[in-house]
């Protein structure tokens, strides 16, 4: 067969866009920056926004849906944030083509359609979701507001690559308001271990939770709390944040409220977000050279079964025996198909269901149904079990479960392998040189520190771990005591 | 209580807007003609959304993204959809904000970071989608393509009106690519009969099924097939369009497939979408003056449970009752709700679940609790029937579809009773003008007569329908023998 995936040894972003192409996950467009999904890539996203969808809506959170233009003058107010954006922002200035008058069957845009005020498109919703809540909150029977909206937005990168930096992304956006600072404090906090529990259960993917260093915040938060993964190639993936906003955008947009005395308070916000930035996440995760490898959980099919039919005599039986196993498991809710594509070799549908990271797959021709049994093909760790075919359903239907968890073990042990803690700046920069990984290290608070540990090494604070004491501990660069012991990394 | 929707016969539009508003769907927002879609409101739209998905996926489509923008010199390949279009479209032409030097804390455009080539953000997808497929189509292997996208698009409006018009707004567009246009056709037919069972059944809304005339046409399109809904003021509403759009795209980017004997032929398209312009379909076709009424199958919450404690005696066993009745109907899987919200009176509860268009309600209090039996209230016609406790949980599970079916029958009735045919013009002109409604009538194929009847009369062409004989039949204007019995009517 022989697939077109690089090494990763070879060239590890090569393989990554190698696993994305051939995958069929997405592309580049003819717009800069912009990605298309395509549907196997969509599916898989499909699956993550509807797990995560109700893990929000069973934590109290709704969805709606604002609009995609910010008026500049709304963008502007809360400057932080206008400035964390203002560099990578698509300005609409204009709302009307006309014909080219010099050139036949082209257009223009008419001049006469400027508008007054430009409008940005959204980088995030902040400024116009808060300038809507003023007129939806007066009093503290109004708080809290718990909304998610499922959105596109656009933020002008100058490199970018599929799934994991592109201009236009798909995400969702929280934005909530709350009458208390302790209460918005405990909504980040609670967002962010719903983000390391999906990333974990769903995604088998283990996450480091911890806050952001000042200089990582998101512009206009007080707080950035995050989760973490490590990559096979050991950089560092951020893929998910959830802010403390404080009081900055009520008083950036007047947002205040009634409390049960009567006096009026600026309201506490939140915002918190993942993107399609995880299907690059669940990609480099747990794929292989061979392809893509998913988590059962988010496996759009999670078992192939393959008829192969050779003679006529043995068709009926193979056909008859590959419906039932497909009707049985479609009975106990397995995401099952059937790959019977005529005029297709076995070998390309082998191949393709690896490169696909299908799960599972089984093969079914006239040896299986002289045998009364058959192989059950496991694409994490490209195993194989044989199974009568009277437990077959059965055995498929328990190893969903059981791939999962050792998919989760497998990256649970490579994530603790990858982790090492150091006293001695040497050691740091022989370790973030030879392997980056996580490595745990006293940090003294400092901004100065912080950037010139980033400018010799590129490694940079991925998070400051919650629970990690950091008593007696001194700071790896400066030697003076350690204010946190944080995790640095390269990172994507 | 007395809530603050105007009457239907006072004002409807302003009836239309009390309801948008009361209920808590929708609202304008700071930018010109988009507007906020709130958490009911778009939980209404989820229920559309998730039931349409289904129905796409059960007849072979799948879900893919493609780019917000499309760059000009795409947006003007086809030059019929492009010139449709252009007088409506926002257009990015920077991609960088700076500070104003001469303002303190404001932004401005940053002219150095003017784009090479504008950037249309979609009013539709064809000519991305199409510049795609262009890489995906070689040979008739490849095809069909039935790819379905979820998105926002832009359509600069001059008159906006919330769901109904607005100038972003929601909708799913699909676009599919076939061998044969046989094929394409069927498919257009297909999504047409899908929309159309969609509204019948899940919106209880009838529509009629038919073709659009030319100068109706969605442009770019052979054939426009639509579903067309009446609302409670006699006029139609465009419910959703299926485009048949033969080779024209193909041609504008060259889309060719080589067919089984190895020649080369353009593909046949077809595009299809329904929007977040539903939803003002499904307030106006059942709604009253007291409020928004939903059928069940859409509705977010069925069934709400008012529990009403005055004593703590009773508290206990009314809490209790209501606690059971809730988590009875969960398990069948119903939508229901407990409002046991403090400090708000039961005129006020009772209201609100009308003004929602709640299907059911039932009030436990001491007096139900004596009598072992509850009214359940049916929104829908404000009729209330009695049951014991013992029986209740399974009435509220079977209104739900004899809600369905009633309100499906009175749409019907409502629709048959304001569709006349007429055979001359005085009386068509009397018609539209005393109630409007459907007028079935002859019309000669011409675009003379078309355009004259609109301007006289503001009647449109709303749809030729499928299977109805015109022999025989002159044209209502010219006299001419008509080539169709079409249906003329006002329209949104």
């Amino acid at each position: 067969m022989g697939n077109k995936i690089t090494a990763r040894k070879e060239d590890y972003s090569k393989w990554y866009n190698d696993i994305v192409s051939e995958a069929g996950l997405a592309e580049s467009s003819d717009v800069r920056g912009c990605m298309v999904i395509k549907p196997y890539g969509f599916s898989i996203w499909e699956l993550m926004k509807s797990q995560l969808d109700k893990m929000f809506k069973e934590t109290g959170h709704e969805n709606a849906y604002f609009p995609l233009f910010v008026p500049k003058s709304l963008f502007e107010a809360e400057e932080k944030n206008a400035e964390g954006f203002a560099k990578e922002c698509a300005i609409v200035t204009h709302y009307r083509l006309k014909n080219d008058p010099d050139k036949k069957g082209k257009l223009i845009i008419d001049p006469d359609s400027k508008l007054e005020e430009e409008l940005i498109v959204r980088p995030t919703s902040e400024a116009i979701i808060w300038k809507t809540y003023k007129n939806w909150i007066q009093s503290y029977r109004d708080l809290p507001i718990l909304i998610n909206q499922w959105a596109n937005v656009v933020r002008w990168e100058m490199r970018t690559r599929l799934f994991l930096r592109t201009a236009e992304f798909l995400w969702q956006e929280g934005h909530t308001a709350h009458a208390t600072k302790e209460e918005a404090l405990n909504e980040t906090k609670l967002i962010n271990d719903i983000y390391a529990e999906f990333a974990e259960k769903y995604m088998a993917m283990p996450v480091v939770k911890g806050y952001k260093s000042e200089s990582e915040r998101f512009a206009g938060a007080e707080e950035t709390l995050c989760i973490e993964a490590l990559m096979q190639d050991g950089k560092a993936l951020q893929a998910g944040t959830s802010h403390f906003l404080g009081q900055n955008f009520a008083k950036a947009f007047d947002v205040k409220f009634a409390d049960k005395s009567g006096k009026l308070e600026y309201v506490w916000a939140t915002s918190w977000g993942v993107s399609t930035r995880l299907m690059g996440a669940l990609i480099m995760s747990h794929s292989d050279d061979n392809g893509l490898v998913l988590p059962p959980f988010l496996a759009p099919t999670q078992v192939i079964l393959i008829p192969v039919i050779k003679a006529k005599e043995s068709s009926d039986q193979i056909v008859e025996r590959t419906n039932e196993i497909h009707s049985k498991l479609k009975d106990l809710g397995v995401r099952v198909k059937i790959d019977d594509r005529e005029n297709i070799s076995l070998g390309f549908k082998l191949n393709d269901s690896e490169v696909k990271g299908i799960p599972m797959r089984i093969v079914i021709g006239l040896k299986e149904i002289e045998n009364n049994s058959a192989d059950i093909f496991y694409r994490h760790d490209m195993s194989k079990i044989n199974s009568s075919f009277d437990k077959i359903v059965d055995k498929i239907f328990d190893s969903i479960e059981l791939i999962q968890d050792n998919m989760i073990k497998l990256s649970n042990e490579r994530l603790k392998s990858n982790t090492h803690e150091v006293d001695s700046y040497d050691d740091f920069k022989n370790l973030i040189e030879s392997q980056s990984g996580f490595v745990i290290a006293g940090w003294d608070g400092t901004k100065e520190t912080e950037e010139a540990i980033k400018n010799e090494t590129k490694a940079t604070i991925r998070c400051i771990p919650e629970n990690i004491d950091s008593k007696g501990v001194t700071c790896i660069y400066s030697g003076k005591p350690a204010a946190h012991k944080v995790i640095f990394s390269k990172s994507y």
